[in-house]
């Protein structure tokens, strides 16, 4: 691995390059700078020996495409991640402005360090490395990286859609998904999905005195009820049908996420929370990742100033978000989520629906699925431990999305660490996680060399 | 009445120099406002024949004082009533100036017509005839006019603890309370009383990405169960004791309430409430008069913008409110609601309780106190019909705190109607109202004279 090694210095100041370039999805004025960010990735990978590279415009920001198919009959590996990140406020709690990436005692400080720009680099690197001191890849490779990631991927799907053939591959192998620590390291299974609404609740046409009690009905009561009809006092979500098509646990899967779970002691110290609650047939780290959830993750309605005003509200809303696993699907719980809203419906209450956005499938990749133990093997060999299996607690739509479209499985490999405050002020990224990460890939793309069948070109 | 008639053209124009002082009690800036119509009010009580006016200070709005006890051995009636007035927003919505009132077919346009400044001026006005036509007064008067009703009266209970000898009386008669309409004439046995808490609940120390939903607890979660707790599918309060002393309505009770009740349908298309709900074993008009109920007034926790925000909340909010019926006490309803609230908080939430301002004592008059029955003869010779005996949906602190501070009962005699718009743009009081309301009044104190014990004089 001399090259890498040799070349480290490089590939540091093409990170600090990239960290500058303020590409915050989500704020139009920064519209250029995610062009700016396309246009840099797309440069680097011409620069890693990638053949046609271009731009791929959505109805948003743009994507980057570039692919090494010099291989013909071996496999196609499609890596995804992006090159957009969160804004940045609040802008005073950062030590270093967030767009000068500062190099502290071995950790780069900047906006977008740990999601993801470093991952973002670790394949490119790697296959220039393997191209320039071995003459090819292992595999065929094709790069898909987007610049919407941060505003939940909207432009993907269709995407993915009018790019089927060109996409076609075998695998597809994500960067933006963390491995653990060195010290813990982890393989993902893949992530929950999700599917949202809000609740409307009517009572009146208006605003009522509160002395009319007893007369008027209330819209929160009404809310409040509905929403307590859909979990009992054990926090089982009690939705007709909510669980019928999700897939049980085996004995396996729950041994695998023993393995995987830290103290709910630490979990507590970390968050404060004042205790754990839900489905008492399961641990707390299998409800977080093998178990669906349904969170009200807003309320509001009435008067909610200083003091009191004695109004009887007419109107109440909620939202709703349920996780979902295997083999839920958004439109079946969506369906039944709204077949439990008609029936506990109070007479007295005229109750409305929205569709949030933001659905997605939920993925799991089968854990003797041939990618995922060469991805087993890669960080058993960098880390010196065997990882740990884990199913992330979380919703990434491009795993579902591409299972769907273009009918592959999803490895992820990345180095960012729960630690970094991805999203947050002070975001961070370990150089050492750098460097090992480029190893990792360049040895995953050999493992997968070995391990996927060999197939025609699919070119 | 030769005297009332006479001199209607003088009284309507100190009406509507009472009206154009803009004595907002709520409005830090109109406090000289307030003042001034303190002082016209006093000016007005002495024109009227009283004795020993004068401003009563408090710890806000001064308050005004005047009596007339020139009847030894007769009883004493205590008069109440307010000079302030509620705030005018949004003022583009009054077709004229609130303070510049207008007269237009036979109605006075202004902030303060109906509630009171209209009813303020009718026993002053009748203490004035009596006491021109026929040298004296059926009664000892003593009149308690105030200037903070509409902020909640926070000074009153003070005052009257600091004035109880100045304001020894046998019976309180308030002249903020409506008698029906003169096609459906009502007498008020009295209203309900309040108490409020703002819950708040605590999960974490900090809100949580909901991917953690199975292992992190949710604050919604908690104050919704918490909530559906207190009442039950029929909407029976279930507050361990809530009930307990609630008096229990007689056979005459549920008879003066169906008499005095409209129809559901005609309040239904008032308010566009989509139904009615409540205690099975009780009619709306029975709930909403003489049961007690527990309202939540508002609500809030979480995200609640437009779109998705994929948090558990670690913190909610409710307020929530009670009418009381005698003989309930809000001091022990308040202990009954913390006791639930400690009971059935869920062990993962941390719960705390504010008490909320506006506590008041339920009151009833007893329907067959000889001063309430004086106030039917007067209402059906004033309107030719005999009047419904009601019960007060809402809380009216002064009758409690009377009862309790000086001992004495209270009936309520106003010519205010409910469709005057009290509180909102374009207020209205019915000239007819205001000379009809004259007229009510010397009958009442001559009905007074008669119908209430003689007594040693108090003075």
């Amino acid at each position: 691995m001399g090259y890498l090694e040799e070349h480290q210095s490089r590939f540091l100041n093409e990170f600090l390059s990239l960290l500058r370039i303020p590409s915050i999805s989500t704020d139009p004025a920064a519209a250029g700078a995610v062009r700016q960010a396309a246009e840099w990735v797309a440069e680097r990978l011409r620069q890693a020996g990638m053949d046609g590279v271009r731009i791929l415009e959505t109805g948003g920001h743009p994507a980057v495409y570039g692919q090494w198919c010099g291989a013909p009959g071996r496999p196609t590996v499609l890596i995804y991640g992006h090159f957009d990140v969160q804004p940045v406020d609040p802008l005073h709690l950062w030590t270093h402005p967030p767009f000068e990436p500062a190099v502290v005692d071995g950790r780069v400080y900047a906006r977008g360090a740990t999601d993801m720009k470093g991952n973002l680099l670790l394949p490119i690197v790697a296959c220039e490395a393997l191209l320039r001191t071995e003459g090819q890849l292992p595999v065929n490779v094709k790069f898909l990286l987007e610049g919407e990631e941060e505003i939940g991927s909207p432009n993907l799907g269709p995407l993915l859609e009018a790019h089927r053939d060109l996409l076609a591959c075998d695998l597809m192998v994500s960067a933006d998904g963390g491995c653990g620590t060195p010290e813990r390291p982890e393989v993902w299974l893949g992530p929950r999905g999700l599917v949202g609404l809000q609740i409307n609740v009517r009572t009146a046409d208006r605003d009522l005195h509160s002395g009319n009690g007893g007369l008027a009905p209330n819209a929160i009561h009404a809310l409040v009820r509905l929403l307590d009809s859909m979990r009992d006092s054990a926090g089982r979500i009690t939705v007709e049908g909510f669980y019928d098509s999700v897939r049980p646990l085996s004995d396996t899967d729950r041994a695998e996420i023993a393995a995987a779970a830290y103290p709910p002691a630490e979990y507590q110290s970390q968050t404060g929370v004042r205790g754990f609650f839900g489905e008492p047939e399961f641990t707390p780290f299998e409800r977080a990742s093998a178990r669906p959830t349904l969170e009200v993750n807003g309320i509001w309605g009435g008067f909610t100033g200083e003091g009191i005003k004695t109004v009887i509200p007419c109107e109440a809303h909620a939202k709703i978000t349920c996780r979902l696993v295997p083999d839920q699907r958004p439109a079946e719980i969506r369906e039944k989520l709204l077949a439990h809203i008609r029936r506990h419906a109070p007479a007295y209450a005229e109750v409305t629906v929205d569709s949030l956005p933001g659905e997605a499938d939920p993925y799991l990749i089968p854990a003797d699925h041939p990618a995922q133990q060469a991805l087993v093997r890669v960080l058993t060999a960098v880390t010196g431990r065997r990882p740990a299996v884990t199913r992330g607690f979380g919703t990434v739509p491009v795993m579902g999305m591409v299972k769907r479209i273009l009918g592959v499985e999803t490895i992820s490999l990345g180095t960012g660490q729960a630690d970094e405050r991805a999203h947050a002020p002070d975001e961070f990224y370990r150089l050492d996680s750098f460097a090992r990460g480029q190893r990792a890939y360049v040895l995953l793309l050999h493992e997968l060399g070995e391990a996927l069948p060999r197939t025609d070109d699919i070119k």
